[in-house]
This record gives C-alpha cells, sequence and structure tokens, in this order.
C-alpha cells in the first residue's frame, strides 16, 4: 500500500495488518469466524414468538448456517413501538442454541443492557444506528463476548475502524466487522452493497469481515446474489435474515427469505464457497 | 402541499403543522426560542477550563448571545480519549449562567446521563450521532427539559421528524431542531449546509429549527456567511463555536470563531436579522 | 486559506483569486453581471409558443428581471421526445428582447450548435449534464459569447472550476458560474441546494456567480426562500422557471412559479438585495 | 417483481425483459457479449505508442481477452491538454486487430465524430460523462455500430435505462451497459463499485451488462478482487486497464494492471468463469 493512501486509516493502528497473513480469528460459541469457514449466520429479523424462532433455528442449522440471528431488543422509535420481547427473546434465543447448537448473535441496543445481553448470547452485535455510540461500544466490550460491529450507513471504511480500534482498545479484539450498504442516491436497491469495502477490509485489517446482504438489498430477490459476491470478494461470512412467512414478518419482511430461498441459497453458494476455500489455501501457502 | 410529497413525513404525525401559522415556541432559562427572536446560542466546542468557559460565557453574552454551550460529555472514542470534564463541566457551565445570565445547552450521551444532565442544562442537546439512539431520547425527553435535536449527518428530513415525533410521543412538545450539514460528495467543506432544511421545516413543522454553520462549514472563514443564509431561510437561531484561543482548542479548532470574528458576525448579521423581523411579523399579519 | 485547504482548486489557476476584491465583471447584452447589481434571469424552461414567450418576458421584465431565459433546445431523449422549437425557439427570444430589453440566455446542447445560438443569445448556456462535455466547452468558448456554466448534479466545486478553467483557456474569460443543487439521499427537496457553494466560490473565486432555486428545490413553494438564501451568501444574480400556466407548461411545471409568485418573490427580495449592496460597498471599502 | 418497484424503470420499456430468459446478444468483430462467454475487454486507458499498444493487445490476447481496449479521442479539458492521438490512434487500434484477431472497442467523445470512429471501431463507447449527452447517443446508435454504453457518475440504474432506451429507440438494439462505480462519501476507492447494479440488471433487463473495475477501484491492488465478484454477479464481461508500464501511463497508470498482474488475475478468474459458465446454464435449462 503507497504512503498516503493507508494514512486515512491512522486512527485505527491496532487493527491494521502488519503482515500480510496476520489474522484474527473470533471464536464463538464453538465456531470460529475468519479461520477459514465460511460462516451463516441466519434467522429472523426479530423473534416474535417460539414457534418461529424454533423452526426457523432448525431450518437453518439443517441446511449448514452455523449460528442463529434474531433481535430481542428493537429501537423504539416510540412509546407505543414493538420493542423486541426483551429478556423473553434472549432466553428463547438461547433454548433455540441449545436445540440446534447454533451459536447466537444479537443486538445490544444500550449499553445498560450490555451484561444482560451477554449472559445469553454468544455475540453481541452492535447495529448500524449505534456503531459510533462510543459509550455502547465500551460497555459491549467490557462484557468479553465477541462483538459483531455494523458498518453505518453512512459511515466511511475510517469511520467503520476507528470504532472498531475503540471497542480492542477496550481491552476486546475479538471484533467481526459486517458490510451491510452504504446510503447513496440509488433508489433500485435499499442501499448501496459496497463490495469494495469487504475486498479492501480483507487487505488492510486483521478482523474478519461479514456481509449482511439482507439491508443492503432491501428486496429478497437480490439477496442470493450478493450473497455470491461477498464470497467472490472472501468475505468471511454472511448475516442474512430468514422468516417462516416473511409476509407476516413483524418486521423486514420486504427482505427476508422463505425457507425454500435459503435453501436455494445455500445450495448455490456451496461450490462457490469451494473455491474460495481453494483460493485462500493457496494464497496463504504463498504469503 | 400535494398529497404525494407530504406523505414521506407521514411517520410524525404530532410534529407536522395543522395550520400555517402554528407553532411551538420553546422556553428554557427565560429564552423563547421559536417566538419571533432570532436566538444565538454560543460557546466551546469542549469545556476545557473555568478561565476558558468564563471569558467566553461573558464574551459572547455581551455581542447578543442567549444560550451558551460547551460539552461537558464527549464521545469517548478510546480509553484514553479526551471524555470531556464531565460533572465538573457541568459545574462550570451553571457557574457560568449564573454569572452571565444565559441559559446553558449541553449534550448527553448516554441514557443513564440524562438526570444528571438535566439537573444542570437548561436545554439538552441530542448529538447527531445519537439522532436515531431511542433509548437516549427516551430518557432524555423523560426529564421534561427542552431538547436540542441535531440531524443525522446522512438523515433525510423525515427521519429527523420520525426522531422528534419520538420524544414527543414521551410526552416532551419542547424540542428544537437543528441542522448542521450532511454528508454528501463535496470536499470544499466539512459538510453540506442543507439550507433547504430550514425552509421546508419551516413550512411543515411546527418546531423551532436552527442552524449550527459550525460543524457545516468545519473552517471558520465560511461561518458568518452560512449564519446569514440561516436568517435568511427564515431560522430561528444559531449554534456555534466560539473559543478565545481556536488554534488551541482541545477539539473543533479550525471551525470555531475568535472573539473578534464572533464580534463582527453579530455585527453583520443584526441588520438581516431586523429584516428578518420584519418579514416574519408581516407573514404572520396575512395568516 | 491555508495552503492545504486550497490546493483542492489547483487546476483552474485562472480563475481563482489572486487579490481578494479581483472580480470579473460579465457583460452581455447591456447587463453587467458580477458589478454589484444582483441580476436576476428568469423566464420558462422551455420556448413553446410565440404567446407563452412574449407574456412570460414582459411580465418579468417588469417585474425587475434583466435577463430572459428559455430553452430552445433540449435534451432529445428518444427521437419521440420534444426536442424544442430550435431555430424557430432561437427567433422568438431575440424577438422577446427586442419587445423587452431583456437579455437572453439559452442553452447549447451540442458543439456544431454552438455559432448558430451564438448569432441569437447574449449568454450561453451550458446545462449541467454537459459541464465535463469539454468538446462543447471548447466550441461554446469560442464563439466569445459570455458563457453560464451550470454545476453538474454530482461535480465537486473542484470540478466546476476546472470546468470554468477550460473555457477561460480556449480565450473566454467570460463566464457565470451557477449553483443549482446536488444528488444527494435527501428526498424532500429534488436535489440539496449547496449554499455553501455560494459562499466558496465569492471568496476564492474571481467569477459572478448566480443561483438556480428552481432545480435545486423542485417545489415551486420553496424557490423564494431559496433565493432570499443566496442573496444572502453574496451570490450575483438568480436564474429563475417562471411560466403563465405552469400546470401546463411542458417541461419542469413543478417547479415553475406563476407570475404572481414571482412578483411576490421580487417584493420580498428587494429589501434583502438593498441589504446585499450596502454590504458589498462595505467589504469593498475595507478591501 | 413487485408492481411499485419496477415502475421506477417506466421509461425504458424495449430494454426490459418480458420474459425471464430473454437476452439481447451483441455481436461485435467476431465476438459474442451476453451469449454464454464471459468477455474480458482488455488495453491502455490511451493508445499512446505504435509499441505500447501492440504490445498490449498481443499480451492481453494471449491472456485470454477478446476486445482490445484504448482512448484514441480524449475528453480534451483545455487546448494544452493531451486530447489523444485521434485518428492515429484509431489507425493504430485496426492494425492491433489485424495483427492479434481482437476486436476493437474506443470511445466516441462528439457526435461530429461518431462516424469516423464507427470506421474502425467495432464498438464504439460512450462515457461515463456522456451518458446524458443525447445528441451524441443520438449520433452512435445512427452509426449501428454496437454501443458500450458506461453508466454515469451519480446516475441511478433508471437514467442509465434511459439512455439505453435512447439508442435502441433509435434503431440500434446492439448495446451493452457497464457498471464503473459511482460517487459516494467514500475515500477508500475512487468510486463506489455498486456490484448490486450488476444483479439488477441481469435481473431485469435483456441487455448484456460488464463491469469496469479499474475506475471503480482507482487502485490496482483491488482490480482483481472486483473482477471476481463481477463473475459471482453474473456479468457478462470486464473492461479493463492494462499497460506496459503503468508508472509511465499518461493516463490512469494508478489503476492500469502490469501485464503479470493481468496474467494473475485471468488465472484467477478462471475458474470462477466456470461455475458461473455452469449456473448459467443450469438457470437457462430451468428457465
Amino acid at each position: 500500500m503507497a504512503g498516503g493512501w493507508i494514512e486515512q486509516f491512522a486512527d485505527a493502528p491496532d487493527v491494521l495488518k502488519t503482515a500480510p497473513d496476520q489474522k484474527t480469528i473470533v471464536r464463538a460459541g464453538g465456531v470460529e469466524v475468519g479461520g477459514g469457514e465460511f460462516v451463516t449466520m441466519a434467522g429472523p429479523c426479530s423473534v416474535e414468538t417460539e414457534r418461529q424462532l424454533m423452526e426457523t433455528a432448525e431450518h437453518v442449522a439443517a441446511a449448514g448456517a452455523r449460528v442463529l440471528r434474531g433481535g430481542a431488543f428493537k429501537p423504539r422509535s416510540s412509546p407505543y413501538a414493538f420493542q423486541g420481547l426483551g429478556v423473553e427473546g434472549l432466553r428463547l434465543l438461547a433454548k433455540a442454541r441449545e436445540a440446534t447448537g447454533l451459536a447466537v448473535v444479537t443486538e445490544v441496543m444500550t449499553a445498560a443492557d450490555a451484561p444482560l445481553v451477554a449472559e445469553y448470547a454468544d455475540i453481541l452485535q452492535i447495529g448500524s444506528r449505534s456503531m459510533e455510540n462510543f459509550a455502547l461500544l465500551e460497555a459491549a466490550a467490557l462484557t468479553q463476548r465477541p462483538i459483531l460491529l455494523k458498518r453505518g450507513m453512512v459511515a466511511t471504511l475510517a469511520d467503520l475502524l476507528r470504532s472498531a480500534q475503540c471497542i480492542v482498545s477496550y481491552g476486546n479484539p475479538q471484533v467481526i466487522l459486517c458490510e451491510r450498504g452504504i446510503r447513496t442516491f440509488e433508489t433500485a436497491t435499499r442501499n448501496t452493497f459496497d463490495v469494495s469495502a469487504l475486498i479492501v477490509l480483507k487487505e488492510i485489517c486483521c478482523l474478519p469481515v461479514i456481509a449482511d446482504p439482507s439491508h443492503a438489498a432491501g428486496r429478497r430477490a437480490f439477496v442470493p446474489g450478493l450473497a455470491r459476491t461477498a464470497v467472490a470478494a472472501g468475505a468471511d461470512g454472511l448475516l442474512v435474515e430468514v422468516h417462516p412467512h416473511p409476509e407476516q414478518a413483524w418486521s423486514d419482511g420486504e427482505q427476508s427469505l422463505t425457507f425454500a430461498e435459503f435453501d436455494d441459497m445455500m445450495a448455490d453458494l456451496a461450490p462457490w464457497c469451494e473455491l474460495r476455500a481453494l483460493r485462500s489455501r493457496a494464497v496463504e501457502t504463498v504469503a
């Protein structure tokens, strides 16, 4: 990397690679992210009911997912809005973990909730809107749980790495980055999936990087295609929304895959993931 | 307003005007925002020392400011970063209020801090990065202090009004909106000051709207010009950074005005503010 | 201006100020742009009929406009699209000039048309879509007519000045710049009017700068407010769409003012323009 | 596709698919684009010398490219700027075609040049800056040569398809679309490569779609990675800059691949292209 360009990332010294093959492997609930395997994290946007969650967990586990996602705490934009099931949602996630062996990732919305969420979740998710909520980053870091840090809608890669650096500087190096689309003028997709972010981050940063094609696309028809490009870009995994009945989902139904669509996507991805694995091994041999 | 266009603001019914002359007047520490007077809020980015704050407060009060701004809690992006003076900063702000009669506005960063900040401040500021931190909005709203809500760097006006609606729906109608520039491709200014936002908001929303030219411009040379456009757009006031020695400021020195520059700006603004006042009265007579 | 910042404009040496009071006055058809007077250019988006144009010209002249705008050649996006009246449109513009004394500005779309348009128009307009059509810039420059150069929808100020530099380097220093809104994520207005552009350009560039609030706003209700902010920003004039019956306009009806609205705007602007004139004279005395 | 969403493309009826397997195959100089094969177009940004062009042509042909790219006419942003070799450049391109069997694509900058460029080139390229130069689109269309239409830096997909529709409506259905990155706030890459554009366009539009990773990335290190994502997205080919000595290139050296880097990229892409071919055939069998 030429001198001038890399300087935009100067605020994040502890997450920049010092050698080409340096990498952080994040370990959570028996799963390794960043270690070679392409890890799929799947589940509903929100935990709605026990039945919805258990069915989804069993289905995605059978299709090859390794981590269950699902929101227990939701952004509560009014006193009347659905705010998630809260602790009850966390308990259901833990129950689904027992039944399926999947690890659990769920969002923490406030600093005060961090210890509670850390009791139940294997990975704490920091949402896009919270990427620069530094008090939350501190509280999440201090739980010592691995952190899934989603890029803000309008955050540069330098901004994202600064937030990652913040978590690491609080003594928690187990951070996974997630590209989920940025806000642009384009209206054909909900956000613009910045696939270059995956390539740049894998080149310069030691942390694992995954992609969220669901929020990027905003429409389920485009999710499997974006997932394929994430594999080709060298991403370490996927965060994807799946729902038994997307048309009845309490949130984000338009972008959630049905079970059948998820199965098709996983089958479609398999040979691309194999190629990705071959390639990484070849690159490592060289490095 | 034609049917289709206004619908983008449908999530914020309680802050949309139902009559052209409807308006919310926000009252804080003896100052009225939105009531006709053009209110200048000025002070340093961060409270640094007693001397820095008292000098600034006395100077801006003498030059016509009505509210003192100053950060006591700062975004703490690492364990080593300056995090503001905290409670000590709040005490200094209160002391400056006593000495000058200025009202005090300061940012609250976390839900847990809201009651504490509300003990000292006349107006609680929600920063750009926190505009969609709904837990914080709730906690701030519940203190019943007036809220200064800054637009997120990449928030649409619909997003901004949704957050304002959130505060109002928690029982606190005393909300001031603040345009502070949005993120675009342009690099000549730190952000792109969206002056249309002031015009659109004054047309459709009953809340007072002020402008922060300091964060928009990012360079002090352009601050007075932007302030003039805010007056012309019909804004209810200004939030502006002033520092006794900008080149020594601990944060945002490049965009802070010196005392002399602040005096010049206030003198320059005076006739424009008079014109604005004449115009508002004329418009009200018609409406 | 600090060293680093100004360097982004290094490609445009011949249009940067070398002294604070340096300015280019553009003279066209008896009108001076950039010389102190705030110059309003008004008229329909497209020249449609003789009656439409003559009525509009007479009305805007009576209300204080100095230049008549109107498109004779339109972007022809299909073999079937309205392509403007062409030469007939140019003849009508010339006729309206004779009747009213207004100068005429109209867009030139292709290099081949430049000499023809220059026969009829006092000022050649380069549209936003053509700002980097360098062959067209060359052909327009060589006619030696003054050029109105509109900023591209996504052009930085550095890009705009590079195009201005191109025209000047072909031997034609008579260039007027025009801010007309940039493309962002915001949907409340058609484009985001970058009022800082006016302030920055007046500070660093010797060319006159005007504003097009019609294309920026996209909705007529917001045009007069934006026009006021342009005056406050120190702009040298205005380019605004006016139509006898906007609801029947062949193009851009939503953003065109009626005659009555134009009259109101001009009356509203008058005291602000006076203040602007007082201020410029004061600044000049100092400089 | 749901009713509402597809309506944003209503201005381009003749390029939208009416059946899932509908496709236009563009035939140029013995090459088929859109017919199944992944077609690589490679060469220097500008034609500089006979030696530079011939060496490059021979090298990229040997490595598997099917089309030679190279600019003969360049945007001429001043009277002194390098404007390309012009006709001499076209002759060199034709000579390289004879020597290698590669087809030739080169940019046409002005309507007046279209017939001349069409004498030499197999495919006429419309550059990003010209995407909405409708007079140029008309002139290029009328030559009846296949057209490579590059997306504007800030054009929505709806805008891009409207320009494609324009070409088709002038009687020329042989259009290839090209995604080359859009302008956003991100600074880590020159532009933001919109990989979703490839996926959306392949889903809704019958025209072939290729990717230009060189202009998107702006840095050669990221070009091969972006090329892989284009294959995974289902693109029909690639437009990529290659130069014998990028550090001496007269333009775009930072983003041009060396011969060795191009060879590595082609070898790296081969298995991904095979997978893409298998997948297309499987999809076609189903459709």
